[in-house]
């Protein structure tokens, strides 16, 4: 484990003074490691709105600390776990770790735990959670690198990713970077193919940045330089995370992964989709319905993140980058097809090949116990 | 013909003043329409080291005007061509307009004209080597624009290019652009799909701009959300341009042209390329021949072109997007074999199949009278 960079998040606490959560802020990054302390309920959704804080286990997370730093601090806790709930309307685990430790709180008070036993069970239950994200990141990692030791035998790896899918978005190392990085920590890892990952450029900002934490072999590429590489043969296999994967097994994820799916299929390289049992959305049936959301035109045609000059300078204002009043056609994510995608690798097991009725035996526990992941499933 | 726009390059005279080369100032574009006046070869020779004049055909006509301006200014001919060759030294149109005029000022001088006739033959050739180049890109227009007629019959086009193709690269209309302009004039454009072009953004700069100049309906996308529009049934044909054909009918291009090749090819949609016949060379035998120029990482890690902020300021240094020192994969370009090119459009003739012997036939007059596009060659 080579991580040797900030926490992303951790709880402070100790006699003298009241707990905070402190933050690494996800804004200030690639271009410096910042510590953002937060002291109360307000400083924390704060953070989460301006996105210092950001990727969906990771929100989980910080929104149950939310929710165990107002118990420690004897506030109104139902209000306050509203307001973490909401702070960004469409991060579902971000309203379900609320939840889960808003209810870990109320049933120590119903049970007649005063106010600091009820902020310490919701403490402990912030904690597991935090764990069990992290236990479940170490097993997708082991069962991805395994995998990729049948895929791809005999060979140190030469993986491409897209988007950002590590640390910075998990309570643990993340989904497809966790397998990355498990690869590295085994010394298997040739090179880290990073795509840039247009237009918020999350590969060239984040997944660089823990390329660089972690000490890979790695360079950034402009998301259609992917295909050169493929021509090449310098791409044993592609790792992607996942937004939402409907029942016939088709993955939404960041836009720009459809194209790599297609490549890896002209070529024969294996297309692994990494990501929790809870991505899967049994209610959507099939990949077309999935209604893809449009982003504003802006993030294309200007640069509007925050950034910096190359001397260091924080830019006040965006860059343009089309013309003033361009129109731009601007999808949030695109979705692959499951006969693209060679195995879907979760923390309960691997599904391959991926089909509807895989798909559907990973979220039933008592159909898990098939015995190799090349036959339907391989349990965790 | 519906441009709008200030002249990419005009020669303006006068009785009572000297000739001047004025060229639109691409480094301002698309912020704003500035013209540069080059009032003799020191200046031309800037503007093309910075990049204020670019694009292969269009090079081939600057320097074509440089000799003479040369001529007309009365300087010494022969060193201010060698420098007006060298200006960019891998650019072979630059040299090859350079040197026709240079041919046709020493001829002048050769049979006894004196300064003004040697100028004025100078500045004869010069303009015929432009016209040349118009009337290329006008049959390579109308050409294109018949072959997706039949490629695609019965419906207004909705077309995808990459990178920059048009009036600001050419004497003329360009080359894949030029084709999409004459489907716009005969009111046949639906929609022009614009590829970002990573990592010069070309596309987002200078075709959007162009796009704007011909009042085009037209998005701008970043190149991986390519994918996106050809699975939702958007695309109705790829058109692009070619920095080089090798005899065997593979394309380099610039890099992001391959993946959309792959992309058309999963999706059943024409991939056209439009490039003068020029562009074929015959030394290069095939594909694997053509070595990938690797360019430098700060292209992907920074944005380093001349930028203006969304308020209109000059940005006065790169932006950081990756972290500092980040490596990056830039190769220049990429190399699309012929097995997925639908067709190669020249001023000669349409060439479809893609094989070393319809290649061939392009280059050797007196076998490009075969009667159709499908068939082999289509004569001009």
């Amino acid at each position: 484990m080579a991580d040797h960079g900030v926490p992303v998040l951790r709880w402070e606490e100790s006699a003298e003074r009241p707990p905070k959560l402190v933050l690494l802020d996800q804004t200030r990054l690639p271009a410096e490691e910042v510590e953002l302390a937060c002291k109360d309920v307000p400083d924390l959704v704060a953070a989460i709105g301006a996105l210092s804080v950001r990727g969906a286990p990771l929100l989980g997370v910080a929104g149950g600390y939310g929710v165990a730093l107002a118990a420690a601090l004897g506030g109104d806790v139902a209000q306050a776990a509203d307001r973490l709930a909401s702070a960004r309307p469409t991060a579902v685990n971000l309203a379900a770790g609320v939840r889960r430790v808003e209810r870990a709180y109320k049933a120590a008070t119903d049970g007649g735990a005063g106010e600091d036993g009820a902020a310490a069970a919701a403490l402990a239950e912030a904690r597991a959670l935090h764990e069990e994200d992290a236990e479940a990141s170490a097993r997708m990692a082991r069962l991805g690198r395994e995998l990729l030791g049948e895929l791809v035998p005999g060979r140190r790896l030469r993986l491409l990713t897209h988007c950002n899918t590590g640390t910075l978005v998990s309570g643990g190392k993340g989904t497809a970077f966790a397998v990355v990085s498990a690869v590295h920590d085994a010394g298997d890892l040739q090179q880290l193919w990073v795509d840039e990952t247009r237009p918020l450029l999350q590969g060239a900002r984040l997944t660089a940045y823990e390329a660089v934490r972690e000490r890979m072999p790695y360079s950034v590429l402009a998301d259609s330089a992917a295909g050169s590489l493929f021509a090449a043969g310098e791409v044993d296999a592609v790792l992607i995370g996942a937004d939402r994967i409907a029942a016939d097994g088709s993955v939404a994820n960041k836009v720009g992964s459809y194209p790599l799916a297609v490549l890896a299929r002209h070529h024969g390289v294996p297309f692994v989709v990494v990501a929790p049992v809870t991505t899967v959305d049994a209610a959507t049936e099939r990949g077309a319905d999935i209604v893809v959301e449009q982003r504003p035109a802006e993030e294309v045609t200007q640069i509007s993140f925050p950034y910096r000059s190359a001397s260091g300078t924080a830019g006040e204002e965006g860059v343009q980058l089309a013309p003033k009043g361009a129109e731009a056609y601007n999808p949030a994510f695109d979705v692959t097809p499951p006969d693209l995608v060679t195995a879907v690798v979760t923390e309960r097991g691997v599904v391959s090949p991926v089909t509807r009725e895989t798909v559907a035996g990973l979220c039933s526990p008592s159909r898990t116990r098939t015995s190799r992941w090349g036959n339907g499933m391989m349990n965790a």
